[in-house]
């Protein structure tokens, strides 16, 4: 048996002292004002056991981690429809994703690039009555922890300065894949991102990937292809254009976002979060894919 | 001496009953009812005679032929700072501008393309306590004629479904090339196209472009030089990523709008506007391309 | 135990009939007259079972297959150096592969697409004294079969006929990425690519990636992290532009050519070899995608 | 009358002794080795008489210029079929032209990029039985001078360093939009840019165009329509993607080439050769454009 603990506390202590930690998103003041030294790891086995080390205790922004979450509440309700309005296809290229929408007609490359997971949202803000609401409540409940809650404030700021997720959302409309107002969409997207959650909780929530669908507390969220196909989206896409050297160096699907937080998991074994504020220059955390690619040679533990 | 009025009338007499006229504009209902029979030219010859034939005395939307005059009020304010905003560079390839937008950081390739009229308008929207209004009597004073206004319903229509220029604002302003708010922007730029121009009041209009800069008035709107640039800017981007053709089959510096009008001039010779709603496939006049190179065929005049 | 001939039996059965069955490539006349009919499945399970139905003993074109062989020869030659000349990205997008190539200054997305295999060629040609039969001799070696040999009649048509792969070539060599002669890496490359195996050779050929680099002989030709980074490659990249949809329909890492096979494994289980002559619209076997789906859907057997 | 000489004067005395002169083309040794400190102007007015200072006399590899000669001899053979295989819209855009060819599928955007002219060079082998020889007394007959000739070190330097167009044409070639050997065609296309003359011998030889199409001899080298053709594609297409800039501040048809030389033109006025083998960062020379906009602002001439 591997003991995870030994080797997250390893990894911990290899780099918790790192000087080079990368920079900390800088373009709304509530992410700037994080604190780069913050280093948290949390792993939950599907045994049930956890492990974990530094500050997995403490909530963070999870950011485009949220689209993974966003896109598993609108499977099961769209089912395959939901692929006529985004496509599985990796954006990795140079140029920024408004581009890529325009030449391929308003049908974002996959649900992880903004213009994706702003479709996505767009259908839940089509389905429910009070969609913030019900997708907050749908996070709370995959994580058992009634204490999850938005960041108003991040959420505020997101709004006043994210001119390039209203353009987005515009090209979409332009392109007629958004049924609702941009801004009614906008204001479901940024909230989602503003969520605040721990390593802990984090490493609970995707525990249902890790599991064939089923979350912890034994409720089948996804069949067990819906799951199989989001991991397949985070593995390809989940990484930005990192995803090609992710799979290459670490051979996980996850989900990365710019607070500084990744959540990997390997189906029928475990979920792992780190969080590290610090950014490379492809937007994900500096320390933490460091970590996961330590943790992957140590364990050896991969799905290649 | 040449007789224009009796070549404008071999080529409206050729071409009026074309059954092949393009499609009109149809992206709002208030141009897509313009009756596709209309066909009127109106020349402004620099010695002070006009000659016209067909509906030279109807107004119609002069859409983007108005960023040639919003481009010509705001250079004598700006000067040479207007171009590190907006650069002179032809547009012609296959993507649509957002892309080029996007590549080029927020700059837009020159002041026709939509992104470029749209940043125009903000520095407009900077410079005056009232810029629609400020806009409008420049319109009216260039042509001498106060009765020229703003259609209200097209500015709504625009603002309506113009989700494009709204992504394009926006992504001006992700890249802090737009100092105003988007809707604020917006409304001049909605309104600016919406303006309702005859043959003649065009051809009057922009009879400073081939004088100089001066205006029937006599009134010296723009340097020399400037008159000279905007000149050059209409020939190499006046016509979409038809520029290229029109510069080799036509031979003469212009603007086209949706609405299904052209305007064209020879400097110190004349100005010449053409008007017929169905648009060929690059979205300019159908009409109005063939008659203007009928016109500089059988006129022999042309910059080259 | 998963009954495997069952299986694929079934898979057979339901899909030999088919009408629809794609188009045969047709840019050279050694490819154009292969019978579409054809449809052969091979499996060989870590355990030492085969499995086996159709024409899964008839040799084929194996095409672009050969990349991910010509790779696996290369990389323990030059070892983390080969990415310094090719990088590890999904090359997914509505470009022909040219446009990145220029784009990013001659560096190829991956080793899959024909610029990143032509890289890799040179690398072979700058190494071996005599590198087709290198490579042959690594693959019959690999295969433990002598009988596998080049098809001359096809290279010489691919280098008559491939102006495409000639533009790549250069292109790489005037951002010297190629180190040899144009002439001399492609004769590698075309001969490659021209190399017959049956159903039977490849998955043979191909154990060493499901088995940890070792191969069915039981010699190690990579190292435990080299076959995981080779098999990472071919599920982000190994299917033009639909590696996403492989990677979400299928689950597997895979490799496709144009000659109408693909090769699919998961590690420690078991690799398969698909043979259907006819392509869909991405220029993979339209059979062969079909009965990959069908198979990791029966046996529930996927890395994610 | 405008003193032609003396304004010409005056400017190479104000820049003849600028330190910033640009960087001569170094991708060659043939063209690294030229002197930078030359700096010739030479004007032919359309009366007959010549000015000129500097050195005007001495011989420059005419490179890019020799596209719109070549263009000059094929459109009289070819006439309107000519444009099926080659557009006439400005390239003006951050790819280099290889990213274009591909995305418009083998049709150069114009005649004056790489591979535009060697289309039009492709034509040229297809009509004459010594095409090089065919090109070089075209050139002599219109400069009317039988000692120009070709630079055969240019020509085979450029060949073995020239990887970029062989790319070019061989992705002509995989489009079908090239009839001949791609050796044979680069060999005319090499040869043709290799020819070097004097500021002289090119405003002789430039004059039809200025012209209405009839040389010096008075010989009707193009139709009247065919030289005003030319000229509009010099304006928009003349100088890479700078050619926005140069209609902007210049504001004549012209063509550049990177051994330094640029002609521009007026029509029924005069031609102007300059030649300053330092370039800018566009490729165009750095002393040359500096020049003529001086000579455009001082002598008020300019086609808008």
């Amino acid at each position: 048996m591997i003991d995870f603990q030994n080797i997250i506390e390893g990894i911990h202590k290899e780099l918790k002292d790192e000087m080079n930690r990368g920079l900390v998103a800088s373009y709304i003041p509530e992410l700037s004002n994080i604190d780069a030294q913050n280093f948290g790891i949390h792993v939950k086995h599907m045994n049930g056991k956890s492990y974990a080390i530094g500050q997995w205790n403490v909530p963070f922004s999870i950011q485009s981690i949220s689209k993974a979450l966003s896109l598993a509440l609108a499977l099961p309700i769209y089912k395959e429809s939901i692929w006529e309005r985004v496509d599985v296809e990796p954006s990795g290229n140079p140029f920024n994703h408004l581009t890529l929408l325009e030449l391929e007609n308003g049908i974002p490359r996959n649900p992880f690039i903004n213009a994706g997971a702003i479709a996505i949202a767009d259908m839940l803000v089509s389905h429910f009555d009070n969609p913030k609401q019900a997708f907050l409540e749908y996070v709370r409940d995959l994580a058992n922890d009634q204490s999850i809650t938005f960041n108003y404030d991040v959420a505020r700021s997101e709004r006043q300065t994210g001119f390039g997720n209203f353009a987005a959302a515009n090209l979409l409309k332009s392109f007629h894949n958004l049924e609702n107002d941009v801004d009614e969409v906008l204001d479901l997207y940024f909230h989602q991102c503003s969520i605040e959650m721990t390593c802990e909780q984090l490493s609970n929530a995707f525990f249902m990937f890790a599991n064939h669908g089923k979350c912890l507390q034994q409720k089948q969220h996804l069949t067990q292809s819906q799951a199989k196909r989001i991991n397949a989206i985070m593995l390809t896409c989940g990484f930005y254009d990192e995803a090609g050297e992710f799979a290459f160096e670490v051979g996980l699907p996850g989900k990365s976002g710019v607070g500084g937080g990744i959540i990997a998991l390997l189906p029928n074994h475990f979920t792992i979060t780190i969080w590290s504020p610090g950014l490379n220059e492809k937007g994900n955390s500096l320390l933490g894919m460091k970590a996961l690619e330590q943790f992957t040679t140590k364990t050896k533990l991969s799905i290649f």
